[in-house]
């Protein structure tokens, strides 16, 4: 077999990947070191193939993260452009403002664009539930219990068993169960921060991290970023540098509402930036089970042991919102974080916790992620067309990694939270862009949820909006 | 009938109600008011039946609390004194002490005289554990949502009919649903009062207030308390008085660990104090249903619907631990609180609230709370009566007006950490008394629990205390 007719069949293999839905649009193509050792073939060999991916529009090379399989036809609309939030620390006030966007996104009267949870028949809780009405038929005795407070053994050694996947060595005593992603954040903030200091963030970033943060008395500090890969280093090195942060509370992987993902570069970067600083990082990665690359991404926490950072966690968007069940990696932090934890909660449900050890026991929940992770690929692209289509002139539209949200900028001076009122008017609920944001900006954004079946009643709601907006 | 005899009749039913254990042991007597009305006597009439079952040492007369049902053998014991804590403020370290505590108090292979949870035989959960296999098997795809933030609302709404027993209107939308007593109190005390600030409770207190108290960064004042009926009103006046107090903490009813209930006098006299400072209340009320009295405390709620005052409550000590599921009322505090939950928790677990809806919708909760208290006040009776028997001369023993523990004065010097070292080498947990404490008082108590069935193996554990004690 010469090298030509290897290089050929390497660019075939990946091809058939791409037409079986193997590797979806908009996902990283395995690298170039990957396919090399895969396919037994050089690195010059494989760089061959890629060109010829490449050149047959299947795949496209972005700078410095590498190869992502082509979206079938290009999205036109522009993506949104790096945001310039203001360089000074403020004070949060945005609950009483997300309390109302939560209350309406519960109503399921209304086109379900606003709650960043997947539909029921997504989540595909079925089997779940049915484990869950064994372990109270069966064991509710045993467990109508305080459990330990780090929640449910089994559980923890499900958890650190997924871990390893990513190549994270985690020991069960390293995990505390929590009231989902919520609890374990404000325990992470809790333990590095006091009253006063101040925490960096994406921006825009998720309402439920300002919530904490002002639960809190802290100050945020927005940090400018991509909406295709995160945070702006060098604004975080500025920032470090004139000492203006206690901590930061980055998403790991997928960021919400941007839905970007760091490469593993940047998260390195980002690392040795805090370390030379002394910064602890929070990661909360409540969104990297759906990334759509073909690899999951790795979380900062397994990229250096010795990094002084708590990882967040939770399965709620995966598979149970209804448990609430989360989770915390708390390194260095982990008695400060079991003390608050008595003081907060004490411990949480034990039956829960026991049904969702022997659901991820039991096999099938990573089938059931690639199944969602498909789904919500293919609700992006068919939100995204639509959009396209009926929005105003000059809209941009994020270019999510993973999850299921799509962040919309309007063209100015359209203002979200008009568009809010009256689209609950019409029966439509979205997020608007502002509770996104501690400093005033994304008033003329939208962040609409993909998490549900594609359906006419949804189409016609996006149809309706930019009717709206236009 | 003459007037002779109707005192006569009224003794004699007040004793039939003894004799038939519906007034157990130490429970209150009906007040000569309610006797009088019941019996339609005057109130000269009722005082002279209740002197003659004085005379046969069927009741006995507290001063300023009215009539209590006598022991069936009076303990010779003294209760302890009223406490004398340190008038100063101080900051709170408990957490680590605690830890601990708890830690072994989970341990199934230790005697159970550490942890306030009743034994599983005792919560008799079962039917609820079948109410929540049901509800996952059916209502599973329904409930795998984020509930609105306030809870169930058929939970709140049996919540609200249950607080209509002594009397309180509660609407549903004043009630949010907590992730146990813990949460609530977080949420309180959050609501009321900020970093520095300076909480008075009850001298002992309940580890978890100092905990929470310590959380938020506060600092406790402790009142001097009688075992009997709960703190000094002289003393918290003259705080209030010296401005030393933004907030209260008290036990509603059944202090844990001295077991005392406040009169409705001693009630009303310091809503009436803290109206006049302009201070809040927060109530716990875990253990108002095990109260072992006739008729179930009056909470501060209940006696001034005007009243600055946040109440919180639980199912974890009467029926559901593992469940997690406690509520409060905030009154003018409900929007704050409820923007801190969202911070904290963002809501509970939904199927759990659901199954305890209809379990408390399906009857049978009030015979349940019934037999527990019968269940408890014995309990406590042999504790009693065996710790007469095996500790050293000179140990006070509480006398509880509800709930199961039991509180242990141990006569100087001996420490009961040191004991506790000793007791776990044997395989027995109990509560050493300075976790109840900010002021390092009280080295010298025990709380002991009588939340399990009475059996030889409870029996030897205490005996075997005594001896170490001694």
């Amino acid at each position: 077999m010469d090298e030509i007719f290897r290089y050929e069949q390497l660019a075939a293999g990946i091809a058939a990947l791409i037409e079986s839905g193997t590797l979806r649009p908009g996902a990283r193509a395995p690298s170039l070191r990957t396919a090399a050792k895969q396919w037994r073939v050089s690195l010059s060999t494989a760089l061959q193939a890629y060109r010829l991916l490449e050149d047959r529009g299947l795949i496209e090379a972005r700078p410095k993260s590498g190869f992502y399989v082509a979206r079938a036809l290009a999205i036109s609309l522009p993506a949104p452009a790096i945001s310039r939030p203001p360089a000074a620390a403020t004070r949060v006030s945005v609950s009483g403002v997300v309390q109302k966007l939560l209350h309406h996104a519960a109503d399921p009267g209304l086109v379900p664009l606003g709650c960043a949870i997947p539909g029921a028949e997504l989540l595909a809780a079925g089997k779940l539930d049915r484990l869950l009405a064994r372990a109270a038929r069966t064991k509710g005795t045993d467990y109508n219990i305080y459990t330990a407070p780090q929640g449910d053994l089994r559980l923890r050694q499900e958890i650190a068993r997924r871990a390893l996947r990513w190549g994270q060595v985690l020991a069960p005593e390293d995990i505390v169960v929590t009231c989902g992603c919520t609890e374990a954040l404000l325990l992470a903030l809790k333990a590095v921060s006091r009253p006063g200091d101040t925490i960096a963030v994406e921006s825009p970033t998720y309402f439920g991290f300002l919530q904490v943060i002002e639960a809190l008395d802290l100050k945020v500090l927005e940090l400018p970023t991509d909406a295709e890969d995160g945070i702006d280093p060098a604004a975080l090195g500025a920032a470090l540098d004139a000492g203006a942060i206690t901590a930061c509370l980055f998403a790991s992987s997928v960021g919400n509402p941007l839905g970007g993902t760091m490469t593993v570069a940047k998260k390195r970067l980002i690392l040795d930036l805090l370390a030379t600083h002394g910064v602890p990082l929070i990661e909360d990665d409540i969104y990297g089970d759906l990334s759509f690359g073909d690899q999951r991404p790795t979380p900062f926490m397994a990229l250096n042991p010795d990094a002084d950072l708590i990882y967040c966690s939770s399965f709620s968007k995966t598979v149970s919102p209804g448990y609430r069940i989360g989770w915390i990696v708390a390194g260095r932090h982990r008695a400060k974080v079991l003390e608050t934890k008595f003081a907060v909660t004490l411990c949480g449900p034990a039956l829960p916790q026991a049904a969702l050890a022997d659901f991820l026991g039991s096999g099938g929940y990573d089938s059931h992620l690639r199944r969602m992770r498909r789904v919500f690929a293919d609700n992006i692209d068919q939100m995204s067309r639509t959009i396209e289509r009926v929005f105003p002139a000059g809209t941009r539209i994020s270019r999510p990694t993973g999850g299921f949200v799509l962040w919309v900028e309007l063209p100015a001076p359209i203002q979200s939270r008009d568009l809010f009122e009256l689209a609950l008017a019409r029966g439509i609920c979205f997020a608007p862009g502002d509770v996104f944001s501690a400093s005033d900006r994304y008033a003329h954004c939208l962040r609409l949820s993909c998490g549900h079946d594609w359906s006419d009643r949804i189409e016609q709601g996006v149809k309706t909006l930019g009717a709206l907006a236009s």
